[in-house]
């Protein structure tokens, strides 16, 4: 069995948002109990990531090292045409991930005890993210 | 249902190539609608990536940025039996991904308006790559 | 069908573990022959790769350019309660995997010559690492 179902996230600038419990709500719906789940982000300047999500720290240490890991404004960008967080937000996204997949074992994501869901946004700028779930499995 | 297919691509040195129609028209053969779409890339010295489809400065800078962030010739690289960029694409590959996976809606592959599939080769020379694709679904 | 079981690898600090062997066995056991093998690994500060499994210097160099590139005791690092690996540790983990696919074909994972599946152990003391397997198809 296949269930597929659609979410619709508002970002507000660079960040971790944390999308557990929506994820959860939409597993549930899907009366499915046992196979994947997978999540698919249809854009490729923000990202999907499993994190910490108990210590704030650790997702602002995530957000630095990517900062300082991909800077702005480098002589070398040339696709800059919607500002300078333009290709560092696809540079950002390539190095994390467009899918997750999390297993679903007894109705339950199977996620480890501070494993969080988050859409991590690149851009500046305010952002509505589409997100594909699907659910497949028994 | 599970159908599984084979692909195998030509590469003519390091860069990204765009094979979003070859694994669409493996999917269309599949006959199935619903489910999910798995790409698997059988090398280690190469990837597979969804990125920006539209405008070519963003496959510049992608290729540019991994480039300085890997670069060759360092004294510490050990695995360089093949050439300076022997040790780099493994490493470029760990970066970045060995497998894609896309939810297969309504028989077509839920892609997001810019979103494209590609190879990423890492290798300077010419190499012939074996991707399996497996649509898994209804 | 869907047949989801657990492994659970000790580490004795950073370093990679090839788990290939034991991940084969546990699809030998669940009896499917044809469909994808998911591992998602239930924590955030180890992950998961597939990478060459030959030369031991591929290997080391990975460690060598994933310690060069999040390097510890950084100044602007907060999520340290645990020790400097601590927020490199998720630093690493971000950048590579927390779950990985690969085919199932004919009652074989479909990997190429040179792939092995490893675990990732980013943390220097010992840990015990829980793996979900899944295996979905025919």
């Amino acid at each position: 069995m296949v269930v597929h179902s659609h979410l619709e996230i508002s970002t507000t600038g660079q960040g971790l948002y944390l999308i557990t419990r929506q994820i959860e709500e939409h597993v549930r719906k899907s009366q499915l109990t046992n196979g994947l789940v997978h999540l698919f982000l249809q854009h490729t300047s923000a990202s999907l990531i499993i994190q910490e999500n108990a210590d704030p720290t650790a997702q602002q240490d995530l957000e630095e090292f990517l900062d300082r890991m991909v800077p702005e404004n480098q002589h070398w960008h040339q696709h800059t045409l919607e500002g300078p967080d333009d290709t560092t937000s696809h540079l950002k996204a390539a190095l994390t991930h467009t899918s997750l997949q999390i297993p679903l074992l007894n109705g339950r994501l199977a996620l480890g005890t501070w494993q969080g869901l988050f859409l991590w946004e690149h851009r500046h700028q305010r952002h509505s993210r589409k997100i594909v779930i699907t659910v497949i499995g028994e």
